[in-house]
């Protein structure tokens, strides 16, 4: 897998930095990769514990320093990244450029609005951060089978959801004038969002039929919901296992024309003759 | 794939309005699909944002406007759909001819009777058309295995469905027994609605189990009924892998004209004459 | 399918009632089972609406009359089913003859004890034999391969059901020592019933965890929850998956051994020699 | 399957005894195993009902006899295991060993601190030894394609999990912005722990959105719930029918000693050496 940027020109120590910043494969990549995990997750931690009232009353001087430290590092790591790439302007303008520069932004800006330093939340993102310098190291070939089953998905699953959505409106629509506004059923969005909750098997009671009809209706929608839950696990199940038999690799056989054979073979395990190797 | 209509004969124009309003093939077929497409999905999100009270309350009067312009509009599609069509009476007597004319007649209604025009939610029934429209031009072979893949089990589900309720009966009519009207057990529907609930996994937790023996049976129902999620999951996934693996290669035997064979077949199963794999 | 009885020898009227009662394969027997399965539904359907308070006010004459008309019509089914059966004590201890007869009693015992007619819902087993005779004229391949898949899938789902069992008392036991009596979790029994509306995921509501060490369990309880959710589905799948590939017949070439054919295959698919197809 | 330890040398009745306790294979090992069995069962369902006041007000004095009684047993057992085995330390030091004493160390602690016999609920972790047992006299082929399909899996579920916990952090992370305390959600935290209980279609009801905002990012998270459950089930079951097929027929190749061949396979993959079929 070859990496979206390539080390500035000039100055060696620009091109040594690159490596350690960007690459995962030396140790000085990995120990700065590993650093990076770790602050990404601590920063996300202080930012999480710092909602809850019971510690920031008690500890928020403390929080107020790491948020600081956490933001100072991390846009000392954005300025650095700037520095030694070669296209710093392609770099601030990808997607994990401005995935980082968001990530320190809004505690400079909690200097000036009062209330900002909640946007830190957004640094949450840089968790995908991790995602990716953790399927660059190992996890390739799973995650890509499971985001090519996807992507070899989305047609069916798109139908599929448009086929949710026109139930969700038409059954909201009949149950807000089955139920109408004093079981709670108040307008037709309200209705599409209890119908969500019920074919989604969330079912959070919020809203509930107290009408014969409206729990008849109910009925229907329950079972129509719990039935197409079989829809988008088949549909994936289906892709997957069709996206595992191909992985395995196809050579043909020039006697028997067989070209099912496992990854190993050397022979063909219908007629016994050996098998060429193509350039695969 | 063939339209279900032909032109009306006659005066020309309405064999050109014809490929207009009913065909998906050229340039302007297709621009009255993306304008038809619009008018309906902002016809239904009239009718959802007039449900909502603040909404109807400060914009009554742009609801009431809107609605008749899409009525009106409508109306005029339904006629001039009946003028260009050979056999008028067919396509009145068609679905799509019968939800495009309730889709107009609630507004004309609520002249006369209060309220009725809460009926356009029937409108929503038109978003199939939509459907209709993007099936003709995309999705058709997916779509086509979804549905087939269900067709084909629809015996399996039959029998699932009918176990379903046989124990939604027996659950309820048992609860119904052992927890009693005091409990929220009015009535053996109301047990049965229950029995749905949470078999389904929705629970919404408005009737529950007060009883040391009611949890017990609830218990075991909730159990059964995670379980046979598996079920028709299970069927779905079975039948689609099998339907995928038939879509794979179709090749026509030149003697017999058996196009069903399996991807790696050289020989035709039917007469033995050797089939001829073409460019694919 | 040969029937688990034969007509009682002697007077001929038996043999030919015993076809109607038992059979399904004439124009009378059919019928029989027609007028059958209406009764059947009829006097469900009676008992579920009896139990309305509402229609029960006004119509609780009506259902008395009704109720005693289906009693004594299943009591006379019943004793003929006696008569004109060859071995009528093997009927009455059968599981069909214990169910027949229970649905019946209940009427004349309440005679003698009040409010034992809700009792007759125990004829909703009657269902059974609803499903019994459709299973004999249709569905019959189906609702055998369904079974056979759980048959084949009962010791993992055995390992399953133990797991999950053990994981109830587990987490059960945790959350009473964790949240105890003071937030509804009064006693281990009620915590493993908690934690089992929690692991299917239905989630009532009448239990919530509030303490932080409790919600965190959940969580943990949660996910678990939803994980395993894929292991009944998966097993299920694949096993249907497995039977029906194992349904197409296999015959195997003399030529080439190839054994995986279709049905209808009268030619070896890969090297086209002519398939012998045995006594199977 | 050999068993992890060996009896300890020296006194032949310690031979004798390593057979019945450690063993499962005569006909005093099985009978051994068969008391163990009931006496962990016995002993937990002890503790299960203690739990329950009512019962806990009338009997406390049987259950505290009961309690010492499978205490001063399980006690017996664990002296005895220590005895007759080889390396004692190796045992004290197992899993099983550590469980073994947890589960009657609770029993004497309550001597000196009052409250801690309720820890014996450690005692049902002693049913994972029933599962032991169970496993290696039955069972074992079956729940070792189970785990080993888990493992196989294991890349492609902890992707899923982070891929969950990631997106559980941003929408819980977003609704305590958009809903905040006043709606109960208090924290970061407690919103990380409605977001799950709302992604696994669990749905206690306890916490729910009020605002028009918070009604809409529920809909696309429980939508986005309800579609990835199709995931580990997608993966669990490609993977369980992909072991299933590997399953199928061993055979060891003659000349190489390859013995993973699929099931058609009349020649080695390997060297090209003919199998040869056994009885099967």
């Amino acid at each position: 897998m070859t990496l979206p940027f390539r080390p500035a020109t000039g100055a060696p120590w620009r091109a040594r930095w690159f490596h350690i910043i960007f690459g995962h494969d030396d140790a000085p990549g990995r120990l700065f990769d590993v650093v990076l995990i770790i602050a990404i997750l601590s920063s996300i931690l202080v930012t999480v514990l710092d909602s809850v009232s019971d510690l920031h009353d008690r500890m928020s001087r403390l929080f107020y320093v790491l948020e600081w430290v956490f933001t100072l590092a991390f846009t000392a790591e954005y300025l650095m990244r700037i520095t030694v790439v070669n296209k710093p302007r392609a770099y601030m303008r990808s997607f994990f450029g401005i995935v980082d520069l968001l990530a320190v932004l809004p505690t400079y800006l909690s200097l000036f609005l009062v209330g900002s330093q909640y946007l830190l939340v957004v640094r949450a993102l840089r968790i995908l951060r991790i995602l990716r310098i953790l399927k660059m190291t190992r996890y390739v070939d799973e995650s890509n089978l499971l985001w090519s089953t996807l992507v070899r998905s989305r047609h069916k699953i798109l139908i599929f959801v448009s086929t949710i959505l026109t139930l969700v409106l038409i059954f909201g629509a009949l149950m807000y004038l089955i139920e109408g506004p004093g079981n709670g059923f108040s307008s037709i969005p309200k209705s599409m969002y209890w119908a969500i909750v019920t074919m989604t098997t969330v079912g959070f009671g919020d809203i509930t039929p107290h009408t014969m009809l409206g729990q008849i209706l109910t009925s229907v929608i329950m079972l129509v919901g719990y039935s197409i839950i079989a829809v988008p696990t088949g549909i994936f199940a289906a892709e997957l296992a069709a996206g595992m038999r191909e992985a395995r690799r196809r050579i043909r056989c020039a006697s028997c024309r067989l070209d099912d054979h496992e990854a190993d073979a050397h022979f063909c395990r219908r007629c016994g003759t050996a098998l060429e190797h193509g350039a695969d």
